[in-house]
């Protein structure tokens, strides 16, 4: 096999199974573009804050997602990568509709990956959100770390 | 009267009937020291990621309502302020216990209120997670901005 | 007159001459895309650091005046806008070439404009560092802001 | 000897000589404390920016500088750690005055020491900045990693 990143059917399994609250928010993985991972959160009248849009904490939850199934399209089953550090910027409003969740890999190091995401609200052209982040990589097995 | 930040009682209606994440997640007001917030999350299986700890998400969901409390404590009413910017650095990963985070206002501007916020899992003496963010604060009514 | 930014020989007065820092590593303003800048550092051997390559501490530097640049460039002459926030993730190590920061609006509010920059060594393909900021604008003469 | 880490003259020097941002701004090492260390900018006119306060890049680079002190305090002379991300929220303008910057490792892992840095200006009793960052830490040698 070539490949030793997940499938789209993997990473979907992994996050609807294993993680409670991409299984609440039932977010879906659209694709896994090359070194990067296209993750949506369906439009929910529950998923919303005060002012009637969808609340920070599902922008953050939903992009972290995304950080982690392009890192788990790239390398593998690596199941226990956890996020180091995630820096967010809200920048306008979603709407009352699906939120697209564009996550790339900047750096793949032997100890970190730095992706940074593009949150985006269907229907509407500006960028909802620009978030950063890295996730630590656990050491391979056998490699002693 | 002469404070006019809304009381424990006050945050604890607003997160929990108005943000459906801190609803799900059964956020408790703990307190309102000068300047800051203290809220919990209660240790629920139904929070964990693989491996058994509680979930980033939870963590950066928490922080986000601790500066909001925080803010509410000490303006009031602002339900419209919303979050700019939040960064975190994930530390120590939490045991099965309750989650703490202690915010507190570092800058309190026309605009924007920067706030920091320290996450500690009960039971274990080093942060779990350190968080920093800003606050959008609406203009005040009558000022016309 | 169309447009009120400023243009790049403006902008390179500017940081040439109010701005110690960026007229110490010798910033030169390569031009104003729509909505951003691109500035660059020619390279010396007075900015590195232990190991030699050129320090952190100019790639910051850089990436905030690139974001200076790209606001003057769209908003005219705000001189007094400030940073109120910055956060880099260092990716690759530069080369010995010259520091380039493409830097892009992703918003531009009342009160606050937020900008990624992305940091490029001459002769590298790889991203060098990845850059997110916002700045805080000040209000408007005339409407007691 | 009990303790691995450098001494304050050992950084001192180190910063003196070593990295030429520091020696142009005149960092001073005023003392290590315990998983920290406190460094100093002393105030110059040339380090001013538009409206006549230090400059953000001069107090990042403080910032930076005082990570990397307290690391090499703490861990001795790692001098190829890296800065992995660097966070910074500016709160209030600094005076002119002395820069200081106190900062504390939060964690210090095999791989990530994350810290966080409070910047004062002498005679001012506010923050000035609140810096938050992480840095890469080389693996020990004979470890393979």
């Amino acid at each position: 096999m070539d490949k030793k990143g997940l499938s789209v059917e993997d990473i979907q399994h992994l996050l609807s199974h294993g993680i409670p609250m991409s299984e609440g928010m039932g977010v879906i993985v659209d694709g896994l573009p090359e070194d990067g991972a296209v993750l949506r959160v369906p439009y929910s009248d529950s998923l919303v804050r005060p002012g009637g849009t969808i609340s920070g904490p599902v922008m953050m939850a939903l992009a972290d997602a995304a950080m982690y199934a392009a890192i788990l399209g790239r390398l593998g089953a690596v199941i226990m990568a956890v996020t180091a550090n995630l820096n967010i910027h809200f920048l306008h409003r979603p709407g009352k509709s699906d939120l697209i969740a564009n996550a790339k890999i900047l750096k793949l190091g032997k100890r970190l990956a730095v992706c940074e995401v593009a949150l985006y609200s269907i229907g509407q052209p500006e960028m909802v959100a620009q978030v950063s982040g890295s996730y630590s990589l656990p050491p391979e097995e056998g490699s002693g770390g």
